[in-house]
């Protein structure tokens, strides 16, 4: 089959031809892939930055972003039969660790994660995961349509659905970043809360697209963006959800987050410096996300198919995947990148 | 292998030689049984109570609250390994379904109850379970000392563990009924919270038992027991646990409920005749209990290791199944009658 | 002043000319209203219904449904000022006992209730309040128009939010009873969450008017309705909000709830017969709710000052208060009857 | 009367006599003092450290740890009365705001803070404080055994009570300082939860305390703890309490948490440097903690009250406040230092 290789960390990827993956164990599953995301995670991997942590052997097949149809299924699997069309969990999960068992699937003793981990990935003909990654869609989804919801979608919805019991009407929640993520989290909060929604950016044109789908109010972020905040606000939003968090936008979040209220870390690559002071005498709470749960994707694929939550998509051929990547890394794809069979 | 079965209805069982049970799939595991407690509910099953509801073949083993040592494994199956000592939730779950991604194991979709449903249960050498059912315990556990914790147990902290949101110190909770599980219950509410404990039972052994558990107060239910809780309550309790639930006691608990307290059902055998407009003037609550999840299982075990929850067994060999039965029937069972091999 | 006054049980009231009311406390306020609500409550105390709970000496003004402007207020009060228009809260709480510091109004120790309690109501020029039950309003506000959210509104909007933790997307909440709560308990849930809303009502005009404002199906009561809930839902909603709760659809709206699911009762007049097995076997729980808090209150003035709650009204004279109370005895009221000054 | 003031910043406070305090509105309540206790932000007023951000008009009286009784009540107070022994919440609310009435009394928009803000505060015979601020006693307490409870008990208190729902058995918190606060954390963990408590200090002398009153295990704070702890937890604990969260100890705290746990921020003076890959990969949360709600302090009596918190206590006479200060500042006061009258 064909699949988009890392051979070498600060080169390209090339499209292989390579033997299709086989079931290992009694829960895998075998997917023909219908659409596979291409994220801003594939360009790191390829400049190293996950080398160390996760170590894959290379070359080795990158795209955790998936969607398609089952192909194959190990005899334990129950839950999805060939044929089914599916969009995956990114990171397949044991099942029977204690995390697990409370409905932590991203803190599974035993996950791992393909594309990223030592497992190879999406941008293939066909992808081997686990019966606990599949979430069944009505048959008539195209996977291509969906897929970028299995890691940016999912990593939205589970942070804006952390916050709603903060977000009750008459709250402010910022969302600090209306590309890909911040995109879905508007239309979340819009679909799911009566909170008013503020959204910060430094794009005039994200803000106005933020506007049409659910923004309330937006802020060009301009270096007097923490101080629009705190006036609207009259000293800041009860939640503030960083889809930023690198070159100060952490900073900035913190300052626009509320007495007694919450700063929701989505996107990463910052430092944040904060007095422990500055942390107890505004009770203020400083909060993780990392992807989501199984039912979140399975709750956020029900908005989806409500025609409640869109991303706008633009599609390659997976054998031009180096032209998707970059651009990509030249701010030249509106929305997500999606390789197609 | 020698096996407590149900050959019909009305009748005693009989202890049988009846094959082993074998590996029906990848993610199953024989345990070989070292302790299988008695309960109330097998004698319901014998009196033919549940034929309709669970339409097992007969005959079959009885038999749902079991411990012992992993014997065999499919291949699937990762968290044990042959040899350990394993406590049963009583339930196996999918791992699959919506409910078990969300660690609401007693809605799995497709469960089964051995011993109860229509499979073979564990007042015998060996029993059929499958991975997810199994807690690991330390090594050195008798499973015959903890079994009782695997129905019993589990079912009264669940509803424990479920309510202590609920009762911060200053408040009250009432434990209905000091048998086995509410013994448990008693335990478990000392260990866990602040809240003052009053029981209420009809057996003035039992109270004084209840005493020296965890109980704070008690109170003998002899017809002036629910203006007794009103009294020493203000006007009732925020929690009552009712491990009873049948015979009156059930409007007896839901009376003993403060204004915006809850009434958890535990027991059942009982109707309740309530207003619509008492639940809505002090909006109160009631609160359905069964069983529990895997994680109470195991922070259950937790307790009963540390010496915090601890319940008094009475050992019968497995050929002297019949003579448990009776005596639990006779009420000469204290503590919880243990079969074992 | 004006006053519309309850002189014999069994009998219409009159409006009297009366003394208008005095600050008797520093946390007094004097409200001059605009908009009083007709409620059935005020139907049930004409029929004696309330004489023993409440007990009022006669005569005694009703109305209980309130919005308006603030007249005069004593020293302690801080939080409005004379001229503010407000909406209140029906049960001025005492802000000392150990329920009001937890924020939960309606189970203050010390509370009373104008309009039904041994107290002078709003249907009148002047109503005597307290600065807690204060809800400051956008000035340009009409009282007349939002009156109905006082208690009807608050009604329904606190039992959605307290279930909104159970209703992510992929569940269906059943409203049960499209009049005016429930009207009101519809456009909340649409506002408020992602669940799927299936609304059950005798009155297929009621049922076009839910279609219109949020639900996404409507089933007619019309003795095949538990049925055609339990098949659209594949066996019960997660939450059913039963804004009816006599004449038998309390026992429906509890056969309409799923397994793990809740009954969340707000009408009330019928009676609950559960054997408590049912409970336990579904884990499912019943759930009181009346009126609601402060919170609650000023959270659904947002709602509806941002138009995403409406409530039809029809406004009658003060002097025109007996035929208003005829009109809605007579189900000739659409909407909410609402007496104006 | 005698009373405790600050003239200048960087001097010792002097004993004067001045005028007691008087009403000054409806809801005011002027305490005769049984118990003051002496604070280590005391010493942060005298240093200054407190100028600019409360700007208290010098000089004035210092002490925000009060019991003792009930003096005289303005006309608005209905929930104590002259005689009634009391402890006082440290900051008055309003009972107005929305914050509340949400039961937020530290987030209240109106509050002020006697002894820190511009009021006089309690090393003094008498201070005004307000109806919302005292929690009633059994009238036999010594107010002078309970008034370190009304800060440093409140305030360690509140981070366990809110850290419960994390704190299930099985589960483990560390306690990093174990002086005045950690050692109510401690026994407040023990009497209201089945989590495993790990102690962190500098000082052998407070570990062996901490092991008497509820400790599970003790670790020397000597350079090797995190590693420690991280060994006794297998990688980190679910909820660390950091009371000393300055000199490196912050990020001692974070580094002891577990994925997926959360860092409890109680003292302060520290830096946290936090990039936000850490905070994101593993899902961590940071909860910033400040005093606690009335209802926190009416719980920790009832807990001190039957006996499971207690606080060492050294007594000074008020007139030899300036002892009481030195000797704390030279480390000299075992637990609590009390000035009494």
């Amino acid at each position: 089959m064909r699949a988009v290789r890392v051979h070498r960390y600060h080169e390209d990827p090339t499209v292989d031809d390579i033997a299709e993956p086989k079931l290992t164990g009694p829960l895998d599953v075998i997917v023909k892939i219908g659409g596979a995301g291409v994220c801003r995670t594939d360009l790191h991997i390829l400049e190293g930055q996950w080398a160390e942590v996760q170590n894959p052997d290379l070359p080795y097949v990158i795209g955790h972003e998936n969607a398609g149809w089952v192909h194959e299924v190990g005899d334990g699997v129950t839950n999805v039969a060939v044929g089914d069309t599916v969009i995956l969990h990114p990171q397949p999960s044991c099942g029977l660790c204690q995390a697990c068992r409370a409905g932590k699937d991203m803190q599974c003793a035993n996950a791992f994660f393909p594309g990223l981990s030592n497992n190879d990935g999406g941008m293939a003909e066909y992808l081997r995961t686990t019966a606990r990654a599949c979430v069944k869609l009505d048959p008539s989804t195209n996977p291509a349509d969906v897929a970028a919801l299995a890691d940016a979608g999912i990593t939205a919805y589970h942070a804006v659905r952390k916050a709603l019991p903060l977000l009750h009407p008459g709250t402010t929640a910022v969302v600090q970043g209306a590309g890909g993520l911040g995109h879905i989290g508007i239309q979340c909060l819009a679909a799911l809360s009566g909170t008013r929604v503020v959204v910060v950016d430094k794009n005039p044109a994200a803000l106005e697209l933020a506007g049409q789908i659910g923004a309330d109010q937006t802020v060009l972020a301009d270096g007097g963006h923490v101080a629009a905040v705190q006036d609207l606000t009259g000293g800041g939003a009860q939640v503030v959800f960083d889809f930023v968090a690198e070159q100060g936008a952490e900073m900035d979040g913190w300052n626009m987050t509320a007495p007694d209220g919450s700063y929701y870390v989505i996107g990463y690559g910052g430092e944040l410096h904060i007095p422990t002071l500055d942390i107890i005498a505004t009770e203020r709470s400083i909060v993780g996300n990392i992807v989501g749960t199984y039912n979140d994707l399975a709750e956020l694929m029900v908005l989806a198919q409500a025609g409640k939550v869109t991303l706008h998509t633009q599609q390659y051929p997976l054998d031009r995947a180096v032209d998707a990547l970059h651009d990509l890394d030249a701010g030249k794809v509106r929305g997500r990148a999606i390789l197609v069979p």
